[in-house]
């Protein structure tokens, strides 16, 4: 497989075109950004960490049968994935309330919902990613009716394999975003990444942030958190 | 009918009991509100043209069968209605972009949408009635799902009567809120009022505002403009 030339850099990662028709080059980068990229930083290590944590947990969603873009990691900080249409939606599930959900419903963090919430943004930096319904997906044509019920179905199993494998590592899964996409026959894919930038994550024992929140929020290095993240998700 | 004590003084219409069980007394006020209660004005014969706007068009639903709690209008400012446990929720229902949703989404003001769009707001003055998806409604126990069914082709119906409606009156129904309730026996009714308080009407000829937005946006007396609706509305 050959790398050919960069078609995105995004925040956390570039995307390489390769030799191979539907298949892409990610490369995973040293880079913290929060609030929109409003803060920004560069972290030595992240990507590596983030790539390798994404790769594990593609691994295992693998293993549940959900079916996603990921190929294969081919190096610390690379990854092959397949080619999609990203569907400009930020779909979001939350186990507990945290974050923006607990400020606009001023419920605490930390508290357990009655069942997996999902939610819809709509993925457009320009407008700052706002919170959507299912009748906005469809009126904006993101995605059609039968492609949402998909969606939903493939974020509450991911849900699932994710609270499963977190637990195993004495992690509490509070919420996480993904991605999805088509391919170019129709079939949605799980894509993008899954990590501690995407995940809220706390330790079970002590409810501390295992996640990006140690940024966000300015509650010291990244670093050794992330690390942790890969040790416990890797015994 | 006697009235009796009086239940509860909102910002547009004081609720009273009456020696008939289920049966409410409404009476409506001189007093315009807009930014959540932030901006407050009394204007004179404002109750009276509300009062008459939202019995006539309760009237003009009730022939197209749509199950309300309007029972009579019974003097220029009051009328009786069924008792209901209101939903907590604003059920908005868009024909074309305005407001917040052409802010939010970046959409112009009068734009032709799809299909008419359905939204809830959680009805909370303390939270700021903020915009929710159809899983905060179960998680927050708001309504049931089969609830959510039966309040979503209510909106539809009543959308759909309105807009009948409205264009005889040479008015365009770019949005408008509704508020439902429960009857002691489960039957959701369509509740509280619908006036140019709570629609967006435009003149179909010259696109102006024949609604409250007069009165959010300082574009001048909100009373001729509120009388040529009933005016055309009588017609
Ligand atoms: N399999 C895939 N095929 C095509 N694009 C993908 C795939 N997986 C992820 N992407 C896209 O690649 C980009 C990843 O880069 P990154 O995460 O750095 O972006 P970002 O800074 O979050 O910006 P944004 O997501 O807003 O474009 C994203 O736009 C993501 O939607
Ligand atoms: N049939 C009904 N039974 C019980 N309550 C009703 C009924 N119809 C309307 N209401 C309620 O009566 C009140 C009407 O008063 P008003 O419209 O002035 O309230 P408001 O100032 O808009 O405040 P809020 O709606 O936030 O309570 C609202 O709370 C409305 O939900
Ligand atoms: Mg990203
Ligand atoms: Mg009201």
């Amino acid at each position: 497989m050959e790398k050919e030339e960069l078609l995105y850099e995004g925040k956390a990662k570039k995307l390489f075109k390769t030799d191979q028709v539907g298949v892409l080059w990610v490369e995973y980068l040293d880079q913290a950004t929060a609030l929109n990229g409003a803060k920004k930083d560069v972290v030595q290590g992240k990507g590596e960490l983030n790539n390798q944590i994404t790769s594990l947990i593609f691994e295992a969603l693998k293993a549940e049968e959900i079916p996603s873009h990921f190929i294969e990691k081919i190096s610390k900080t690379e990854q092959l994935v397949k080619s999609v249409e990203i569907i400009p939606l930020e779909v979001v599930v939350r186990n507990r309330a945290a974050g923006s959900f607990s400020k606009r419903l001023d419920i605490p963090e930390g508290k357990a919902l009655p069942f997996p919430i999902v939610e819809f943004y709509y993925k457009e930096d320009r407008l700052d990613d706002p919170f959507i319904n299912d009748d906005h997906v469809l009126a904006l044509e993101i995605a059609t009716e039968e492609e949402i019920t998909v969606i939903k179905e493939l974020a509450r199993k991911v849900n699932q394999a994710l609270i499963k494998l977190f637990q195993k590592a004495a992690i509490t899964l509070i919420d996480f975003k993904i991605e999805v996409g088509r391919t170019p026959a129709g079939e949605i894919l799980l894509a993008d990444e899954i990590s501690p930038d995407t995940c809220r994550l706390w330790d079970t024992a002590t409810d501390s942030h295992l996640d990006k929140d140690i940024y966000r929020r300015d509650l010291g290095d990244l670093v050794p958190v992330y690390q942790e993240v890969l040790a416990r998700l890797s015994k």
